[in-house]
């Protein structure tokens, strides 16, 4: 049999960041003060982000040096493996070769910690002491308080109250590695303390979770805040990825027709397709197809206009062109809470907008069948966010298989299901249901974004 | 900085297991019939055991081939990698060198897998569609399950009744592998009936458990039981990491002074540290040091005397000899449910008698400590069983830093702690205790071994 894995050496670990910024046919449009309607300054963003990060999110540099201790630290786990699935080809008789690159085998279990360890490092060496930022299933809080661990900073997460109840295993983790975990409405903030005298049993959401991560951050001199997905600092940072794939491809004589990830905020998909795009890009490779994949519950780029608007429900963030269902706009309860948010990181929206990757929507129950199909022939069970990438993984193989075509299909996974294991039973009981976009019920905001 | 991680090509993986029963200065005591108090033969045991693990289980040939399709299996995760712990030796300040061989990355988070796949192989081979195990906090019904799903079998698994409400996310994790799981005390059998009709309420144990994995496999023609440690031939089968570990510590071009693992049935342990032992048994590393480490509250090999005993609570098996705290010990409630076992693997039992190792035995509390500062230091978040060992080697690591002394010691980590979040969170609230052995309450079959 052909091999299993492809394993890179942690010496030829890629010691840059790969910036599409560098390399787009057209620039991406810029963010905007919601104030002034014009481009935010380095000044805008310095009360929240250190001065190297924001130079990170504006700069076109093409490569941009990974600092010695955060390679340091990605040693702890990278270069993660790529993986050839041959039982899962054999299971479903496709000609088709599939390939993964798993991020599960980070502390965290996810490709989170690519930018939380970045983002803590260049906090720690501006001197601040302390990084708030918001969770919902808790994956993100998770990575920021082991990178907080590991440049010994202060964490403290605001996360969703009904996930804090709901989801206890997260918030222990997070413990676990020194972070401070509050639920949101929190008595901590003024967000936090006028919302619980409106409504003392609030379940809290995302964007309340932001403004108060915000308000703490902004407060004090020595915090900051941190996001995990959705800018271009934090993809840029998730570019280890892609690289290290780039080269394992090669070790394994392949080069994808087909990458097929999942998005949420974009961060991991991107991440890992960047590096390739290049190539389609500068027209080495113009037959690449790359399928973003998001549950139909919250289609962002395959229903949403591409227009300016809010990143967090409150309004507090700058403008970012992107697709959105509107910062309003609450997604259903699916269990890939990863997936849950309303817009879509900027770089991927201009990609898609130039009509160098595609987009397409699946439903829950049919992403749970396929993760549980590939637990019985990988091994690996999924959480339920690449769950849906699976989805279109198998879907393609399946083409192939009737076309009989040896097309090599590349899967990004972000990472394991150990503390998802409630959806799966919820899936195996028969108690799970599919949601559609509500069409009917289009949100408001979406109706009156912002003018820019 | 050196390396962080030594990883082995998936084509230099071991191909054969390592029999330690070739090597002993000593011949293990043979397992005896109870009935007869005779050693048992092959046809004693085929009603539960596939002719393949008979040989196995008392075989003394020292190299037994690895079958290519358990090789295939073993390829999704292994050979598994080898790490310096860096960070933890900074932040201890010592002059040792610590190393660790971690099996977390097997899809079910352990070291289990290594023998389950090769025992469902060899099961599906002599034709068996079906096979039982008992389980207690579900390591093992999960691994088994896992193998399950690799080789098309049907499994069933008894899951102690108190585990099985209590840790919903080992039986889900069963459950999407494909794998039947139902609590025990269960209807579905006489020994369950019989419990079920004295007491509804009944929380089982392990070796009510294992009575009724027992009956259902000795009561169809297609099924069989499988144990996942203890026995020599699960041993056998766990020595593929301890062949890795001697490669990569080559590679690492370093040998250790001491080797820590924790032990319940021992077979992590042992797996990891028999294909070391062979150096010193012939004499080339005299001063070699193997630190066997087990709970204070279950201290079966520093305080059990050394007897033949029955290797489950109801005294359905044959008759071992080892150290043991009686087959009807029930050890207190600590988190590393993998320890809490009154017996003990006969071939690490044989190597204490021979005075080839030592063991030390741990409060709960402490190892709860010492599993924190690796999680903060290596990012790793292990299972409350290696924490156990790691208690020891950060007291090893402390005494070099005492005595100025450069030990190089490994460590046998077997595996992460994502579904035994509620043991942290227990211990980080304060509310985790520590237990002694109850010297003043020995338990009566202690007193009245069987007479062989």
């Amino acid at each position: 049999m052909d091999r299993t894995k492809f394993v890179l050496d942690e010496k030829k670990m890629p010691t840059r960041w790969y910036n599409v910024l560098a390399d787009l046919p057209e620039p991406l449009p810029p963010v905007l003060h919601p104030a002034t309607g014009k481009p935010v300054t380095p000044d805008d963003l310095a009360p929240l982000f250190p001065m190297e990060l924001i130079k990170q999110e504006m700069s076109t540099e093409r490569w941009i040096e990974i600092p010695e201790e955060v390679q340091d630290i990605y040693k702890l786990w990278r270069p993660t493996t790529l993986f050839r699935a041959h039982r899962l080809e054999k299971v479903l008789d496709t000609p088709a070769k599939i390939f993964y690159k798993y991020e599960g085998s980070s502390p965290p279990g996810s490709h989170k910690p690519n930018t939380a360890v970045a983002q803590a490092y260049y906090n720690k060496k501006e001197g601040i002491k302390r990084i708030t930022t918001e969770t919902g299933a808790g994956q993100w809080g998770s990575a920021l308080s082991f990178a907080g661990a590991c440049f010994d900073l202060e964490i403290k997460v605001y996360m969703v109250r009904i996930s804090y109840n709901q989801k206890p295993y997260r918030r222990i983790m997070m413990e676990v590695w020194g972070g401070k975990c509050v639920p949101s409405p929190s008595s901590d903030t003024k967000a936090g303390r006028d919302m619980l005298a409106k409504d003392p049993d609030c379940p809290g959401s995302l964007g309340l979770a932001i403004s108060e991560a915000v308000e703490d951050a902004v407060s004090r001199d020595d915090t900051h805040y941190s996001l995990g997905s959705v800018l271009n600092h934090v993809l840029l940072h998730q570019t280890i990825n892609g690289l290290e794939t780039k080269k394992l491809m090669e070790i394994a004589g392949a080069y994808p027709d087909i990458i097929v990830g999942c998005i949420g905020g974009g961060s991991n998909f991107a991440g890992l397709f960047l590096p390739f795009i290049r190539d389609k890009i500068d027209g080495t490779k113009p037959d690449l197809r790359i399928i973003n994949v998001e549950p139909a519950s919250c289609p962002t780029v395959t229903r949403g206009p591409y227009a300016y608007d809010f990143g967090d429900e409150a309004g507090l963030t700058p403008l970012l062109k992107m697709y959105t269902l509107g910062h309003g706009f609450i997604p259903p309860p699916v269990h890939a809470g990863g997936l849950r948010y309303h817009g879509m990181a900027p770089i991927i929206c201009h990609l898609h907008k130039l009509g160098l990757v595609e987009a397409r929507a699946e439903h829950q129950l049919a992403t749970f069948k396929a993760g549980i199909t590939f637990a019985r022939t990988e091994g690996i069970i999924s959480a339920p966010e690449p769950d849906h990438a699976i989805k279109v993984v198998i879907d393609e193989a399946l083409k192939c298989k009737e076309s009989g075509e040896s097309k090599t299909i590349l899967l990004a996974h972000s990472g394991h299901g150990h503390v998802d294991m409630a959806a799966y039973d919820a899936y195996l009981s028969g108690k799970l249901k599919d949601y559609d976009y509500p069409y009917e019920k289009i949100d408001e905001s979406l109706k009156d974004l912002p003018s820019v």
